[in-house]
């Protein structure tokens, strides 16, 4: 099931060019008090939702793609993990550009692990990005992204399938400079998350996903999730190696060679196969 | 006034050895449902909320502070901010000492920026510190820790105490290592705060606060905030040029000299000048 928050926080469910409006299914989640629950509470009541949505559906009003404001589908993420340099040919590149390294050692993930990207940072696809450090460089790294499910510490590569969710697509958007990367990828608006998530029923090899990103309709990535250095089960095994993943954590899984700049004015657009198109435009946030 | 979370979740006024529940304070919080604030409603309503404690005290329920269970007195901060080496003498000893800089380069702060700290590591201090990697240095630092009142981007220093709702005192915990310090520090329970907040009126001078750590009544850190290397005003205009400060955020401001390592069955005590006695158990994770 592919699901979108879209427009004035609506609920969708998206089938081929059409969405249908199924915000009612939201009903089911609980009104809460202080302090506040520490997971995504529409990923907590996933299962509950999906069955809510198949029962609305026939009846809900559909629109067309076009047009919408799509949102980030998880709304309420209690942290966002990011893998560095896990595609071989981008650790390459990265090694190779000065631009890109600014002089700081690119390390193995195996050795540098994962970094954290702030929550402030998450934007759906129609906010775009806004470029707040013009005078460097600005990057785009189109990602696939898993949602966590059940939360848990000290997975093991053998279970972990089991605490993924759903996917979806991401920009893990990057202002190069000497700073570590939990400050330089945490710019407003630099962890794009869309255009919806799919439920991992509908994604049965994650590993196997071919995606691209285009800038102005120029290629600029193009790779296969088979080619990531952790892939999925050992990136969280990793990640809850050191912390409790919580449900609707999201996990940017890292990003491929072609990483390069982008300006005010440019188009991003991402696609990934069994999830979507995702239209991004960058600004100037001045 | 200094307010305390503790208990069940229950919300108390410090006074002397006393704290007073003043829990009924709470009922003025809003009930919310999806998508969840991004901000800490505790804070976000804080001089409510405090008007509310005014109110409840003088009918209010005493008990003696020992043998409370006090938690972190912000609940839901979107994300917590931490400085490295953002005092000389803490600098120093890092590049003296390989067991702290572990072959990799120890950047100055102007250079390094802010790092985050994942949301799950926050703990109140009778939670305790698990040890989870033991086979490696695990340290103490002992920080002034700033609670952000209103949010805001691109926050001058001129102006940046006008966004500060209170202080507490915090424990940045650290596993040494060649990970970036995002996932070094982020380990569960390696981000204890409290025991309690002062609100900002009763802190006029952040900038000259004497504080200590002491591991099983030793003495290991001593030092003043005013020989932090960029002080609170500073901070809060550098993270906010990268990112958005939301009300509940948490910026841990860095520790001095005199980081060294624990191991369970130790007990840490911190000592704040105007905040007050925080003491953490230390256990191992397993």
């Amino acid at each position: 099931m592919k699901i979108a928050r879209f427009d004035d926080n609506r609920l969708g469910l998206v089938e081929g060019d059409q969405v249908k409006d199924v915000t009612a299914a939201l009903d089911i989640l609980p009104r809460v008090g202080y302090p506040l629950p520490l997971h995504d509470p529409l990923i907590a009541h996933l299962d509950a939702v999906c069955a809510e949505i198949r029962r609305l559906a026939p009846n809900a009003q559909a629109l067309p793609l076009a047009g919408r404001t799509w949102l980030a589908p998880v709304a309420n993420p209690g942290k966002i993990v990011a893998a560095p340099v896990n595609y071989q040919k981008h650790l390459d590149e990265a090694r190779e550009q000065v631009e890109i390294h600014h002089n700081n050692q690119v390390i193995e993930i195996q050795k540098i692990g994962l970094f954290l990207k702030a929550t402030s940072s998450l934007v759906g696809p129609s906010a775009g990005v806004a470029i707040e450090h013009l005078d460097r460089r600005n990057d785009h790294e189109a990602e696939l992204v898993v949602i966590i499910g059940q939360g848990g510490r000290n997975i093991s590569r053998a279970n972990a399938m089991r605490h993924v969710a759903a996917y979806t697509s991401g920009l893990d958007m990057t202002v190069r400079g000497p700073e570590e990367r939990s400050l330089r990828k945490s710019v407003d608006s630099y962890s794009v998350l869309g255009p919806w998530l799919v439920t991992a029923d509908e994604i049965p090899h994650p590993d196997q996903m071919d995606f691209s990103l285009h800038v102005n309709g120029e290629l600029r990535q193009k790779a296969n999730t088979r080619d990531l250095i952790l892939d999925i089960p050992h990136l969280i095994e990793f990640a809850s190696s050191f912390y409790t993943l919580r449900t609707g954590d999201l996990l940017y899984t890292g990003t491929p060679e072609g990483v390069a700049q982008v300006h005010p004015g440019d188009v991003i657009t991402t696609s990934f196969v069994g999830i979507g198109d995702m239209t991004v435009a960058v600004r100037s946030s001045k």
